[in-house]
């Protein structure tokens, strides 16, 4: 991290000299710059965390501002080209599309196989569904947890459907990696560095979720923690923050679309779902995501939203899934981007052709 | 406004007389319900403004919560189809999506023309350009005045496009009313309430601009101000508010769209430009507004930005908006939008064609 | 403005020497600093508002950071003590504590005077009362108008008070300097511009509150407004931010305090009142900001408030007032300031002592 | 939880007649009220969380809302009176305040006896010290560990003050319980749900952080997880929000301390130091805090803090802390408040006096 330490107009040559010793302690290289009223001095190659914060208590000193972004192997710098990861078959990021859906948490075997059904049939490439909910209530339904992942990855052999689901604590990452194929990290989880470590040791892909007030450069660092371990499969999501706007429950942040594809190289989803916290507004959403650029969205969809035990009243129903799945092909068409349509017969340039019994990777 | 007072377990029965009674004093007609813990007096047709805040002290009272919404002619109970204006022939509103484009600031008769031009070529149907602009800078350039006024209105004429400009303080109402065709008052002035009620008075439309800081509900009732003083033709415009995400200027609000047209009538446009306050981010959130169902964008496009002098980083250039208003044709046909193409010949549908000598309204 | 222009590493020495030219033609200083990767152009002195927006966009350029703040005149590098007023013989500002007080509205001569003479007898040296509100609704109590005006008067010569109250639109600023001694500009008004040029032409002291969405750089910027016209008499104050944080009405940001005074010389209060919208949460916020060192407070009392015709819930009852005085008192003797404890006889060290028949100033 | 279900102007009596099912069948009590226009169904003694998502969802609901609050344990109806604790013969919450001090991150011997010795000196009463630092950056500093927990134990056994560490992993509970007296839960981790069960599992208090974009109900939810393990021994913590102002590193909310005594029994604390970001504001967050009614502070004190490993430019000096120290007695007095003066030997109130060779619990 590069920075600039700016001088008080005030500061005496002692302080200025201070600075500059303080600098090279750190192991970086000064830059003196003597203006008519003020000096800067350049400290360029930090490799300390923590220089910045030495540095702006010293005498004299006004302001120190970095200049270089605090993630390396997330940023575009790094890695100029976008990365598109291969997910049993499927291409996720660059102008790939994908949708995943599915309900919020797996409650039974027969939700989940009709709503998989359903949502497979209308074009999604990737099955979701809860076994660990994170829930702001101790008295809620906390998820099926094993019983779950078993249900989810068997239904994700059936329909032949990569699947994802939430990690919530760094004791069940050996067991989601057993079940499933994509680890979700959450809102809440977003900075919760031991579980972003521990995902990070393994090879399947992690799809982190904004948290509900973070930045995106903190946004980054998290998924810095995950590159940082040798696991490269990392997508982030756009999920919504929190603001003074209560209408919806959270405000989806669509200018985040746009920001981290600048900065960074990894595919950026957004979850519109728990954005809206209402299906009605689902559909808007998800096309504005879309427009905007994004590599794909997790969609929430129930057959019976008003049974759900958790978050039904932003479940989409089945069949305003697939008008949606349309509409997103379409959009995804005049931003240059690709849906994949997994699972339907008819899509010519489907990634990978189902193959009858097993992956084709 | 109708309202439910939750009285407190703890409250008396005489606490909940003294509710009944003041609801009846109030003008409102009292519904009392006895639950087994608690009583809820309900109080419908509230005529006066403060009666929620009166209840609200009464002893005993645990709650009270409004159950409509404030705002009555802004509302979609009051008027159910959208509202389809008709300015100068163009139709705003309903399934018509309509771009209004041009310079942040009148800076010179040259630049408003070339980019007038520019924009009418692209497909723009409205042209924009401010002649008084709010500044937070008493040193920044604050716009031409009248002299900006009659550009403005010779380019409109020359250019066969309706005009919209600012205007920020109710002296200038009748000068501005002179020279444009459409009033915008600016997320600044959203709650400049005489400023609402002079633009009332008038007969031309007044397009307002949300509040950094402003719910939706303030918003309509902005537009309440309006339409009180009968002035019924009002557009209401999402530019962004104020959160804690600082890489862009402002959060574009895109649920703001699709929440506001469940709520109200009106044409709800959006200003991709300050939200972005960057041009390379102008094209996605447009897109992405336009996705949502807005009813239109307000778009900055400067030929020079570089010497602009007001907002220059974050106008388009003239060329990138030719392809942007493709892509807006596009996403308007998926989302069941149309829009006006105002000025090209190839337009059969152009909702009015522009006749030599004069407007065809 | 002083400026630093960060090139990318990537920047050509091309574009540094037209960022060169083009601080210089702007009428800066360029200081010239090649670093080992990347090179730093200090931009000295700018006084061409938007210099920074233009140099941001020339090729190679990575970030132009200001590193001095925007306003001049507010700032404490120009004015490094901090500013004293006098207004009609009370001193505001530094040590000197004073709260303002009164209620919301005006609403009638006997509760005025009997709110006001209770105010004062428990030590507020300040007398508010609105007669110009500004209202979300179209439909709300809007104020008295000029007959509020003249209670005010009435009531601020008779109980020996300077008076303060609203002013909202710039064609009232003539009758308010008629009849009150302090303008408040309110808020929503805090960038009506020309409403901030109107009462800076004038010699009377202004009180300008926080936007609920404004930055404390935007605050004093709007008092600079206000400075820049001539009229050195101004106070800042805080009263609440809009958050995510609905509990109360808006987040009391006492941290504003300390932040403000760092930076300008001019005095800080709180409001409590409109911060916390519910009476109960006064006493505590209005506490904390004493303790944060404010110069002052502006609390809403109220004889009768469930009958109040505006703001009700928030105003605190006489009774209540004269304890919460006694603790700022004490409160500002911690922190070193001393509260004017206006209209009390036994305060010899009263700023100045009422004379029968006129003010001492 | 008390609901009450708000019917849409257009429902039918069957919609109606549906409302009422239904909330039977979720074994709530239906009541029925039918006012004029509209109809409203209490439902009261709600024991299934979800019930108001899935009410919200049947034909002809205009709105469900919510009139008690979701948590039980936690809430001030539960326990009417104050929580006090005993940490090792300290009362804390109540009338009693409480100083915890200490270094940010635990880095040396050295340092941490000389900080400890210099706050208990000053009359901190508990020590703070942290082995354990959730950082937003991968290639930061982390904390000692294990060896951080043995020199935070030492300290707090030879300087006779209760111990405050950091655990932000399931997995650490058991070593954390070992070596410290009070288990804190940073803003982070509020919403860690498994972390927050294996503490409340315990027997040791748990001080919980508010999350950056926390509600207060939130929080409180959070200290029901613990409480609802059967650990009572909870304190919650205001430690700043995110919000648009950018002016420090988080707004500390000063409401949240009157608001959060209203609806809980819990003892409530600041954290001036992390909304602070910066020393020279910790002092006036500090006296608001206390000045609001908190039952405490948490402050980072360190010797040397321009040589920090972590947050060092928020660490106050020990000289500085003790002039804090004797300003927070003095305004802990005005409102009613008393501290608990550690380690002074003048201190004839002490809750508890130190015993030679051990506690005196």
């Amino acid at each position: 991290m590069d920075m600039i330490v700016v001088m008080k107009a005030s500061a005496a040559a002692a302080d200025v000299q201070r600075v500059v010793d303080r600098v090279s302690e750190l192991g970086l290289t000064p830059h003196l710059s003597k203006g008519e009223f003020r000096t800067i001095v350049g400290a360029i190659g930090a490799k300390i965390v923590g220089s910045r914060e030495q540095l702006g208590q010293l005498p004299g000193v006004d302001e120190v501002m970095a200049i270089t972004q605090p993630y390396k192997l997330a940023s575009r710098e790094f890695h100029e080209a976008d990365t598109i990861l291969d997910i049993k078959g499927i291409r996720v990021g660059g102008p790939h599309v994908n949708i995943i859906a599915g309900p919020c948490a797996i409650e039974s075997r027969e939700v989940l196989f009709e709503v998989g059904r359903a949502v497979r049939d209308a074009g999604a490439a990737i099955l979701r569904g809860g076994a660990y909910k994170p829930r702001s209530s101790p008295y809620s339904f906390k998820g099926m947890g094993r019983e779950g992942l078993e249900l989810l990855q068997e239904a994700g052999h059936e329909l032949n459907m990569p699947t994802i689901t939430e990690v919530v604590d760094p004791r069940d990452v050996a067991i989601v990696y057993e079940y499933a194929d994509i680890f979700q990290v959450g809102a809440r989880n977003m900075q919760n560095f031991n579980l972003l470590l521990e995902v990070g040791k393994t090879d399947k892909p992690v799809f982190i979720k904004r948290g509900l007030a973070a930045s995106i450069t903190e946004l980054l660092m998290s998924a810095e923690y995950v590159l940082s371990q040798g696991n490269h499969r990392v997508i982030v999501c756009e999920r919504g923050i929190r603001t003074f706007a209560d209408e919806v429950r959270f405000t989806l942040d669509v200018s985040a679309v746009p920001v981290i594809q600048e900065r960074s190289h990894l595919p950026v989803f957004i979850d519109p779902s728990h954005a809206a916290g209402k299906r009605d507004l689902v559909p808007a959403l998800t096309l504005a995501g879309i427009a905007a650029g994004a590599a794909g969205a997790i969609v929430e969809v129930h057959s019976c939203p008003d049974r759900a035990l958790c978050d039904g009243p932003q479940a989409v129903l089945p069949g305003n899934f697939v008008k949606l799945m349309e509409q997103i092909r379409q959009i995804s068409d005049v931003v240059g981007h690709r849906v994949t349509l997994w699972g339907r017969d008819d899509d010519e340039e489907s990634p990978r052709r189902a193959t009858p019994g097993g992956w084709a990777t």
